[in-house]
């Protein structure tokens, strides 16, 4: 293991209903960084799927739509500013790879929440992940994150957990994924293939278990490293 | 004291650099939370000032184009669509009020950024503020947010902190308060007028100095209930 594990993390926006999940994310950055590891943010350069008024909660816009935002943009505001386009992610420059949860990994990460089991997945980040798993760094994702993992590399029969949602659990299976339930602060770790998730948002009811979901989660995947 | 305190925290948007600093806010919630007490989030239902692209850093839009943004329907994001318009604020059903920083605390809740000590505060802030320091409520602000404070209250001749900064400081002085050169995660207590400041990313260089300035500033604010 390195002295200080370098970790990417991908987001997908900004808020949970169209981007990941802010406390997720943030929470993620800080447990990586009271574990003395390192982070550098990533974002795929693209537009978003939809835009939620937050305060309603209804679409504020679509693609297309004059009001229309950008991922990377948007991801940049939970960075600070300090975000990487994801074409630029090198699995050769990193220990291992985090995707924080919120309606953006299966909106803009993949359409995950259209199509289900069928989804897309955005080109980079099937990429990005692709090149994780050849060169061995431990892969970690939270709350409905998985799936894009599920559909990237379902063929190779890894093991995951979305919480307890049997809906969404059926399509990680028949992605090809094995699915075990979990609780909401709890970890679910695929040693073989280094792949750990955990179901925050999917389950969790406040930010202090957010804490410790993502602190577990940072944990276990630098006991693999 | 109650026995779950009620904390109102006040955001101004969605970025460091349009709105609420997305990690003091974050950290916020959680300290509250991890301390045992309660949080509801608020902000002012206005338009932000400006819109800047947190990617490039440049403007993506002022007050009056197509892509300007409401900084209720912004704060929602980092409140999970938990929020209310800040007008609604009542201080009689809180025992504390909080303000993390970033630069829409002098941009959307003041005009700080632009005006300097001759800044204009938004008048539902302005209320808000008052009726907390007249009800004696614990205030708190962190970063760039005693600004928006000292113009407010600086009447009562009030101590606060924005780190080490001279310019700003001497601003604070012109509005009438006291300025305490503090370190990134020390707190200033003023305890005669009730009022808790810590520096922040005015001066902290990682996300984990934020989460120790949040925790000692909602530790100190809880202590003075």
């Amino acid at each position: 293991m390195l002295e200080r594990p370098q970790f990417a993390v991908v987001l997908s926006g900004c808020g949970v209903f169209d981007g990941s999940e802010i406390h997720e994310a943030v929470l993620t950055m800080l447990a990586i960084d009271e574990a003395g590891a390192d982070y550098q943010c990533f974002a795929p350069n693209t537009w978003q799927a939809r835009t939620i008024d937050h305060f309603t909660g209804h679409a504020a816009a679509i693609a297309g739509d004059e009001d229309n935002r950008n991922v990377l943009a948007e991801s940049a505001r939970i960075a600070r500013g300090e975000i990487k386009d994801l074409k630029e992610f090198n699995a050769k420059e990193f220990d291992a790879i985090v995707f924080p949860g919120g309606f953006g990994a299966a909106l803009n990460l993949s359409d995950f929440a259209v199509k289900g089991s069928d989804c897309d997945v955005n080109v980079e980040v099937k990429r990005a992940v692709e090149e994780s798993y050849k060169s061995g760094l431990v892969i970690g994702a939270m709350c409905i994150a998985p799936t894009v993992i599920a559909r990237i590399l379902g063929k190779h029969h890894i093991k995951l957990t979305i919480g307890n949602d049997a809906k969404v659990a059926a399509g990680l299976k028949k992605m090809g994924a094995e699915h075990e339930n979990k609780s909401a602060t709890d970890v679910c770790v695929d040693e073989e293939n280094k792949i750990v998730t955990t179901p925050c948002y999917m389950l969790a009811n406040s930010i202090k278990d957010i804490a410790a979901g993502t602190r577990n989660l940072v944990n276990e995947m630098i006991d693999l490293l």
